[in-house]
């Protein structure tokens, strides 16, 4: 029987995109079900009873939540083609690390930095580009995060560089200005099909955003 | 060569004792050192710089950090005796699920119990007892939520257990009253000589909490 591969999901999520990466690195086919976040489905509240949120994985029909989990059952599941963990436990801690950082850090500074004004935004900019700065340091000479192969820390880092372009205008600063290296490994990234074919369009991104702001009231 | 085994701890931290448990469930001897949280030691802020926090594991001279990336680390290490972590990748991501629903939830409702008063202490109980509620749901009628044997989630979760006396004495409530079946199962995992000989005394905990409640000026 072949696999039945559904993903909840919609469409700017950088925790998404994590899902849809990983997907393409193994070569799997899977049905993409859009969410309206405002009118969630009767499915997804099935799916995920407990966090109600996208994205979810549904193999078989059984659901798995939770970006980094998805990620690394996709990996265990499909093992045999582009693995994402390194096989050595240390490593694999490592890359957990660091993708932990990831989640705890980029995503509620960079809201931050579109949410907030003033001295609140410089902060979170400071702390942002603070953060970039850890993670180039982490990456150093080699290729990708995970070496000379695209792993773990690459899948859940490089979905939040679609949303670069929106950081940049609502903060107005420059990534690439702080974190050359950095941003050149967005690129290196953006060279593969599994990158390029699963990541929003950064201008969608930020037209999406200033949706939300003007939502939100913040002008 | 033997394996050379340190822990950066502080004695109430249950994140700390999640790693004391694992350590014990394998049967591993290691150094125990206590530190002090107002004056770090220079080891760990060398082994953990990111987040200068314990618990930090020292294998051979190189860290780990993050309690639920550290007891996998030890799973995986050491992987012959007493499995955490399920073989089933299925399995596994459901028990990545709740050990990360424990962190994302347990630690900070906790906290808010003995921080917080009036109506804001009020909601933290309601969210904290909801919370336990859905994990004692979860557990059903398994003896331990890895099933029949200990596992990854158990380690997760019954480190909170010996804070329990002090967050019901501050939010004057009784969780057994709430949750028999969830403090059922805190009492037959302290039978296990791993948990028992990891966790602290809750009287000593309720002790650490009325010193920092005055050291706060909460009274």
């Amino acid at each position: 029987m072949a696999d039945e591969i559904i993903l909840l999901d919609f469409w700017p999520s950088m925790f998404g995109m994590r899902v849809r990466v990983a997907l393409a690195e193994k070569g799997l086919k899977y049905e993409f079900r859009e969410e309206d976040l405002r009118n969630k489905s009767p499915l997804l509240l099935e799916m995920n009873p407990v966090h109600k949120k996208i994205p979810v994985l549904i193999h078989n029909g059984k659901p798995i939540c939770e970006s980094l989990i998805i990620v690394q059952y996709i990996d265990e599941v499909w093992k045999d083609k582009s693995p994402l963990l390194p096989s050595d436990p240390y490593q694999r801690a490592q890359a957990r690390f660091w993708a932990d950082y990831i989640d705890k850090k980029i995503f509620e500074l960079g809201r931050k930095i579109w949410t907030t004004k003033g001295e609140d935004q410089e902060a979170a900019k400071k702390e942002f580009i603070e953060c970039l700065k850890l993670l180039e340091g982490e990456l150093g000479e080699k290729p990708y995060f995970g070496g000379e192969n695209f792993g773990f820390v690459d899948v859940a880092l490089v979905t939040f560089s679609c949303w670069f372009y929106a950081y940049e205008t609502f903060g107005n600063f420059s990534i690439e200005a702080e974190c050359p290296k950095l941003i050149a490994w967005t690129k290196r990234c953006m060279e593969r099909e599994s990158v390029s074919s699963s990541l929003a369009d950064p201008h969608k991104v930020h037209g999406f955003v200033v949706a939300l702001r003007k939502k939100f009231g913040i002008e």
